[in-house]
This record gives C-alpha cells, sequence and structure tokens, in this order.
C-alpha cells in the first residue's frame, strides 16, 4: 500500500511511501481509506511545531474515510463494505479526555489518515451518514466534533460569534443553523462573508474594515453580547472575543492561529461570570450524536478544494496560506 | 371594566361581570387585555376539579396578552404602549419551582387574564415579539413555556415523540423543529397528521388504527426508542411511552387528559435508565429564552379558533371537546 | 480451577464445579478471585426470575475482587500483583447505558465473579483502594456504585431518604454522609435503626410502628419534603416516596424488592415537578470516581457476614431471607 | 441613625455620620444591623478603585446580620424578631446574574450594611442559621457564597487548590470538607498552613519557600493534577494554577488580588480542556443552599478580628494589610 510519512520535520521530508498491507487482528477492522482531511494540527505536526517529540516516521492527518474490508474475529461493530470514519483519538469512546485516551490520537502519537489502508478497532469508527460522499465523510472527526463540542449548550434563539471561515468555524455555522441559533461570522473578505451568509449567517463583519469589531458584535446582539464565541484565533482576538460575550457567555476556546500567549483582562471574565472553555475535540459518542444531526438535515460539509494523493504536499501549503474557507480534502 | 368570574364550580355559573378598573401601585404595571388562551387547567379549574378550594369568584385562566397602559412608581422594566404577556407564576422569575412561587399563579388562586384590565408586577411580565399578533401572543405563557421546558435537553438529531395536537403538543412540535429534532406525533385524525406533517412532524401514527403504536414508535426511531416522549395523556398512554423511549431517555410528564393513577411497570424504568420527570411549565427566564427562539424563527403559534368574549363559554365547551388542533383564544 | 455454576434455575442446581485454568489473550488479565458479593439480580438470576431465556451453564454474580495473576500482551492498565475490582458491565467504561455495553454484564450474560479465576479485558478492571480487605472490595461493583449514582447531584445539606438495610442502601448511607448529606433511614427494625444511626443516619424510622412513614419524613425534613428517595421497595414504597420528596426532588429507582407493578399518581409527578430516575449501576469512571472518595475517606463497607465458598447456596438463601444489613460475601 | 459613609474616595474621607431613620413600606422589612463583614471589594469601593463612577456619598459594604424590627404591607417571608443577612445583589433571587439585577448590589451602587438600621425588600433577605453568632452570620453573603458557588460540581474524593488564607479561601476550605473533597491550600505563613490544617486542609504549601508550587501540587495530587483551583491571586499566579489542575478540570477565577491583566499560556487551556469559569457570588438561592450545609454541619465561619464600628477605618486598614485568617468584622 502507499502512505504518506513525515520523516523529519518540514514539509520537504514529507514523501509518499510502500508499506506492507496491514491485516486486522481481533476486535480490528481494515480499512480502505479514499479520502482524508487536513486540519491546522497537521500542519503544525509536519513542521514539528504541534509536537516535536513525535517519532518518526509517522503517517499524519486524523480525519479520514473510507471502506471496511476485512475484520478479524469478534468484530461486531462494523462489517465490510460499510463506510466509515476513524475517530480522532482512538480509545476516547466517551467520558472526559484523559492523558490515556489521546495518546490514542492518529497523526500523532499513532499514524494517521493519509494511507491507502489502515487498521483500527472496531470500537475506533463510526458509520457514515449515507448521502455524504467520501470527501466530504473525511472532513468530520475533529473539525466536525470540535466545533460540535463547542457548541454544547447553545440553543434555539442564541446568538453565536464564529470567526473567519476556516475548518471549524464554517462546521460551526453550519451546525449552530441545526441547533436553531443565529449566527454572526466575522473574515476579512466581503466575499467570504457573502458565502457564509448564503450558509446561513445572519450577520457578516469584515474585520479589516472593522478593526474594532467587538463593538459591532454587542451592537448585532442586542447590547448585551453574544451568549458563545467560538474563539479560534487566540492572542489576536481573545481579547475582542472577551469584550463581546454576554454576561454568563461563554468563550469556547479552540486553538489559536495567531500566537499561543495573550495577555487577557481577568475582570473581563470574572466580573461578567463569564466562562472560558477549552475544547479538545470530543468522543465517539458526540461523533455518533452529531452524525445524527447531519443526517437528519443532509448536512453536507462545506468542501475548499480537494487534492489527489500526489499532491499532498500542495494541500498543506494550501492550508499554510490560510485562503481557505471549509474543509481542504485529499482524495487518496 | 368587563371580566369573566366563575362564582361557581361550573360553566353554568361562569359570567361576564363588571368590575371597578384597577389601578397600578408601586412597581405595577396596568395591562389592557386583548386576547387571553385556554388550557385544559382552566377548564377544570371552571369545573372545580382542579383545585376545589380556589376562593371564588375568581377570574380564570392564566394566558393572556396586551398593551401597558399606565405604570406605578418605580418601574423600569415596561413602559405604556409596551404589549406584553404575564407569565404563569407571577413570583417565578427563575430557579425551581417552590409552594410559595405557585401560589402566585394567575387563574387561579389569583385572578386570571379573562378580563379587560389587570395589575401585575413589573417582574411578572414580558415582551411580546414583534411579529405576534395579540392573539398569538396571547397562547405563549402556560402551553408554550411547558412545550419549551419539556424539550430541554433536546438537540439536533435527537428524536422527540408527540401524543395528539392539542396546544402543547404542537408547541412541542414548532420548538422541537427549531432545536433541530426530528418528531414522531399521534393522533385519532389522518387529517391532523396530515396538518402536523405540514408543520414539520417527520412522522404521524394513527393511533385508532395503528393502536399497538409503541411498537410503530420503535420501528420509526431505528429501533433503539425515542429520546423523549412528551406525554400528555397519563394513564392511557405512560404505558405505551415507556415501551417507545431508549435506554436512557426521558419521559417529559405534563399533566393527564385521562385518569389520574396509572398502573406501570418499574423495570421499564430501572432497567432502561429512563427519567420519568414532571413539568410544571417554567420560571419567567425561559418564557424570555422561548422568545428569543420564536422571535429569531418568526414562528407562529397555530391557533385552532378565536373566540369573542361573549362566546367566552362557547370556548371552554370547545376545549372540553377536545377536537381542537393548536389553541383556543378568546378575543377580549 | 473451581467456580460455582449454574446448571438449571434453582438453587439446587447450582454447583461447585472444575473447569479448565483460563488463560488471557492480548489486553487482557488472569485474575485469582478472593471474594465475590452477593445482589438480589443474582439470587434472581438463580432462580431463573430476572432472565429466564440465560444460557446455561452460568457462573453468577456481578462482584468481585483478587489478584491479577497474568497479563497478556498490550496490558498497560494492571500489572501481575495488583488488587482489582471487576466492573459490572464490561465494556461500559464512560458514558450511558447501551445494549450493546450491558450485554457485557458478569454474572448473566457473561460468567461472573464466584470463581477461582477469570478472564478480564484490561478495560474492565479498577484497582482497589489500598485500606480494603478484598472481601470489602468485592462489595463494590454493583451495589456500591448503584449507590454513588443515585446520589448523583446530591450536595451538601441536602437530606436523602433511604429505605431498608440492604447492601445498596447502606452504601447510600455512607456516602451520602461523604457528600455532607443528612440522611433518614427506614426498617422495619428498631436495632437496625440503631445500626444506621451509628453510620451516619440523622434519623430513623421504623415503618413497622409508623406505616404512613411519609408523613414522618415530610416532618423531619421541615415540611418541604426530602431531595431526594433511593426507591428500592418498588410497588410497596413509591406512593409513600412520591409523598416523602420535596417539589423538584427526585426519586432514584433502583429496582424492587415487592412487586414490578405500580400504581402511581401522575400528579404526584407533574405537579411536583418530580423527577423519577431509573438507576443502572454505572461506568468504570463512576466506579474510580466513586473509590477516590472512598480511599480519601476511608470508608469501609458494612459486610452482613462473609461464608466460605463451600457454603454458597446458604449465602443466597441468606439473600433470600432479607434480614441482612450491608452486604454479603463469599470467600473464594 | 448611625451610619458610615464614604464621602470621597480615600480612608480619609469615610466618616461616622448620622441619618434619619428609615422606615420600610410595603414589601419591605427594617433591619437592625448587629455586624457587617469586610470584603477586599470593599476596600477597592473605598479607595476608587472599584468602580470610580460610584455616586457618592455611600454607605458602604455588602454584607451584614442583624434582626428585623418592622415589616412593611404584604411582608411574608420575615417577621419582627428574626435574624437575617442581607444578600449581595438585592434583586438576584435565582438564575443567571444580569446588569439589571447586578445594579441592586449593597455596599455600591445601594447604600451598604455599615449602619445601624436599613430598609431591605423580603425578597432581598435571608434567615441567618441559629447556631451563628451575628458576627458570624455577617460573614456569609459575599465571601461564604462565592466560595460556595465556585465549588459547584465538586463532589466527595476530588482535590481542590485553595490559595492563602483569605476570607474566600477558608470558608472554599471549610465547604469543601463538607462537601467530601481534599483540600491542598497555598499561604506564605506556616502558621496560616498549620491553622489551615486544623481545619482540614490535607496539605500545605508555603509558596515563599517552595515558589514553583504548580509542580508540588501536581505531586500531592497524585499527578494528574487538582479537579479545581479557586483562583483569588490574579496575574500572580494563574500562569501556576493553569499548571496545576488535571485535564478537563476548573479555574474558578474569583477576583484578583494582583494585577488586572495576566499573560496566559492559551494551549494550556484548550489542549488540557480546561474551564476557566468567572465567579461572581451568587443568587439568593445559593446562599439558602448553602446555609442548610451550614446549619447540618454546625459549621462556624472563622473569624480574623473583630472592630467595633468607631475603628472601622482600622478595620480596612487591616484588610489592606493583608495578613488576615478568615474574616474582618466591624459589630455596630
Amino acid at each position: 500500500m502507499r502512505a504518506v510519512e513525515i520523516r523529519g520535520f518540514s514539509l520537504d521530508q514529507m514523501a509518499i511511501v510502500e508499506r506492507p498491507d496491514p491485516a486486522p487482528g481481533p476486535g480490528q477492522a481494515l480499512v480502505r481509506l479514499r479520502a482524508a482531511s487536513l486540519n491546522f494540527r497537521d500542519l503544525l505536526t509536519v513542521q514539528g511545531k504541534y509536537n516535536p517529540k513525535l517519532k518518526l516516521p509517522l503517517i499524519p492527518c486524523s480525519d479520514g474515510a473510507g471502506e471496511v474490508v476485512a475484520i478479524g474475529d469478534g468484530v461486531t461493530r462494523v462489517r465490510p463494505g460499510d463506510r466509515v470514519c476513524a475517530i480522532f483519538a482512538q480509545r476516547w469512546i466517551a467520558g472526559e479526555p484523559t492523558r490515556e485516551r489521546l495518546r490514542s490520537t492518529l497523526g500523532g502519537p499513532l499514524d494517521g489518515t493519509l494511507t491507502e489502508l489502515a487498521v483500527f478497532d472496531q470500537e475506533g469508527l463510526v458509520k457514515v451518514p449515507d448521502h455524504l460522499t467520501d470527501e466530504e465523510a473525511a472532513t468530520l472527526p475533529c473539525a466536525a466534533v470540535t466545533a460540535w463540542t463547542a457548541l454544547q449548550g447553545i440553543t434555539a434563539g442564541d446568538t453565536v460569534l464564529l470567526q473567519g471561515t476556516g475548518g471549524v468555524s464554517i462546521f460551526a455555522l453550519q451546525l449552530a443553523r441545526l441547533l436553531g441559533a443565529r449566527v454572526i461570522i466575522t473574515s476579512s473578505s466581503d466575499e467570504k462573508l457573502a458565502r457564509a451568509r448564503e450558509l446561513g449567517a445572519a450577520e457578516g463583519i469584515n474585520y479589516r474594515e472593522t478593526p474594532d469589531w467587538a463593538a459591532r458584535v454587542k451592537e448585532l446582539a442586542g447590547g448585551a453580547g453574544v451568549d458563545l464565541v467560538v474563539e479560534v484565533g487566540g492572542a489576536g482576538t481573545l481579547k475582542q472575543s472577551l469584550q463581546s460575550v454576554r454576561m454568563g457567555g461563554t468563550i469556547a476556546l479552540l486553538g489559536v492561529l495567531a500566537g499561543n500567549t495573550a495577555e487577557i483582562s481577568l475582570p473581563l471574565i470574572f466580573m461578567q461570570n463569564v466562562r472560558v472553555q477549552g475544547i479538545l475535540v470530543g468522543p465517539r459518542e458526540s461523533f455518533e450524536a452529531m452524525n445524527r444531526a447531519i443526517a437528519l438535515h443532509q448536512l453536507h460539509p462545506v468542501i475548499d478544494r480537494v487534492f489527489p494523493l500526489e499532491d499532498v504536499r500542495a494541500a498543506f501549503e494550501h492550508m499554510g496560506a490560510g485562503g481557505h474557507f471549509g474543509k481542504i480534502v485529499v482524495r487518496i
């Protein structure tokens, strides 16, 4: 089988290699992967910025979808022919994240999904909603589950602030709409804001034109502020996010696109009873619950662009350029 | 002013009377009521079946909408001209119900909304979403808030079973759709099921044709059962409701149309980890949260029929006949 | 190895037999069991009353403790020498119960703990708090975890009503005290009530002397009723439990000692906003959280009597007689 | 009556003045205050650092206890002779904090408790547990309720990290023990750590001797970190607090003793699934729930020192010096 390997921490040292075909042991399934999708974490991993201690060579990417082609003894959850996604942390089935569970994360430390074949424990797979293509299904495991987790507690009539039009934010937009919430979204591009509105955003703010966007968010939210900010920007945005949220509201802190360290005004948190909640994808149970919603509403993930496996480097470079709208997919 | 009074516990002893116009004290608002809506509880109250110890004469009905026409000292929450609903239990603003809070329920023990004028504490009022007529707004305080409370915890992709097409069930249908849930509904009438489907129900079951509807519900819910049953039938339906719900699911028990005493199989509860949750309307905070959802989605309550004040007895008889679809309203 | 087998559904057909020693496969541990404890469910299982379709022969009992004596490949959670308990449903690690997870319950459908040796998946084991004997540890998996689950949401200052002095109720008493709650307990025996007081119960009610105990409970709870009833009696007690609980309180419904079918007054549930919550043991995560509490407070389970393996029938008969206070243990 | 007034923003401009005795209106109670307690917020208020826009003159302090001496029409919650505390935000009865509710906070913007007589709405009072002195009761409204709120979700067996020995931290210590939790506490003084151990702390860390206390906390918490940090230090401690908490744990952010702005490492939040929860005292419902716990366990607040009203300035200076252990009280 062919697979993509990181042999050293740079895009230059990522290569397509031949590896022997794996075989499923007891309780395992062999999956022929058809598509993988990229997350910002995958780019950081290849660059050695996510975890420079990772053992190489490593097959990158946590997200992928494919078809079960063989099963080992005792497998009851899936059958050959089933279309499946692998879950982000293979042993995180339910409950809270733990170090032990996260040690089973695909794309580091475990080999990931940029491979033609892979063996997974049957517990580490979920079935794909029927209406999705393989490319669409491949976008779900990290970005969509993260967005779903970030939206927990949001109900119809609530207002959610989203930042930018990357994979997580666009999933958060689509899923927030399923939950009946109102979405305000920021971007540097009026064209992207227009596309976000087509997907259901009520309001768009061009942060280039409105650098003090927090004031505009509050105004659009009726003065009190939004119920939830899905914070993806980090140091560059957290201050205004804290100004945008209502008393008693939540900042779901997902990751950082710009700077690991932020200077924050603590009274904005404790005087406002605000909750800053770190979000770390979610367990299989959340993935399955989200899939029920996706299936019921026939939601289609937004794919920015699909690259063939041979152009995998271009896919990572496209992620690095940051101009995408939705998910970047590699067809395998 | 004119008001409807219960002078003895029967429809025969309900009459339209003249009472002196009230005036607002400190912290109070005088409201000119434009419409009231009926709940089954109001019929039971008139008949003396709800609480035979209630002091008479009493103005019936908990639900109404109108316009603030005057305010007392220190009123800041509303202004003359505001369109408002009175809340079900006037002192239940947030938190759990208590006996003390419920002693402030309109339509018994406090005078209710079938009156041209009434004085309410400013804390006991909520503003009406702009897109609603007075008749529509008058349907919200008891039935819609009850449905909203019953749906707490329901999220996109969940499946909800509703029973019949009375006021609470039709609100639960509309609100469950806002939350992204899938609705299965039962009725004795194919025509009503067709109307429920127009409102967004995914499936309808005619319980005349399918008396063993629990089996059909499970089938429609993919074998495992539904996440929530909004139980309004009582003794006549609870057994099948317990058979319809999934392991770990919820039965929201709202009231009883048929029999106060039910024989239930306890293992259906504890072997299935089922929760039977008694539901008692909700506080003002829930009403306000629901109104945000109603306003955002421009939801219009379903009104079965509007009666003029003079025909108030006919309105109660129509409620008693039980053939309505949605809410019964009295224009004042 | 020796094991107890149910060969037919009666105590007469339970026997001690020789079986070949099992060996651990990948991810599994071999455990030498030192003690098992009985639950009412185990007696019903032997009598064919719990699930008459169970495949025989079967090793009964879900609860046991022992020592890891060998491990298979890839085992990291336990090492030889570790003292462990097996969890009730072997694949229920976290999250909600599901049919699939419950199919891994020990003592039916899977072979249980009344055996000298058994092989468990490493995920199905928890470590024993150091201060406990094997007999004490063997009491935890079903009864203590059930009590812990039933008490979720209880906090310091709350009042809990317990029924009788069986294994679950005595654990609920001890654990409720750790949580800072006040306990009222019922029994038919003044002597047992005295022992319950020694364990921290604030009040005891002899239900023989006070058959209308609900009134007395309300009085002791200051008129409003208790926050939680841990209901173990079923048909014989549920009516008074519903009268004992406060508005907005909870009945944790655990199982039935007396009658599967109860006639209940529905208004007691919906007019009081009461929650009736079916309880089904709990996942490994709950067991581990409980063990942290047991270890911190050096709590010792209350053992009614320890039987040698040879007298296992007498142990079951003792359970059937119903006069025990705390847990019945079999030493292996 | 005599009262303390802030006439300008400095301790120098705080004076004891004569004001006319107030009289209760409808729904109100007149309370003869016997004791008030100080919070750091009160000191900041006097110094003009909390809210320099506050209208003066103002009677400072949110916390006080006394006796109802007269009631207005329609008062049912209290009677003359009742011993009561005023609640922090007079209109925050239940539910979430809102701007409107917080505008009713005592000691700014409303007149506070450093006065011989005050009129409160009956809804803004709670009864004092019988076993408490007036001085003890006066310590509860802000500090104890804040600690109670911060501990929500903590259960028996959990580990809590507390910082220093000020009023909130010592209440958190006492209340965490009632909940069955284990407490690790930091201080600059071995003597204070010894006193904290007497109150039930399991471990004390002298942060002078161990400036890198986070490492020690993790070690004491078994390597994974604590379940909850009650963060009172602000900029000086937040970094180490984030290093001390377990994956999925909580930082309850209460206020800042040292610096409003902190530089924080965001990955410590999102890679660890940590929740940073701003805490803002709590509603009357929380106060009442806490009082049930305090009464059941006969908990006595820890009073550092009681000052007579005449020495009120010394009391504020003592607060400013920061060496106290527990609460500072003024007898009125």
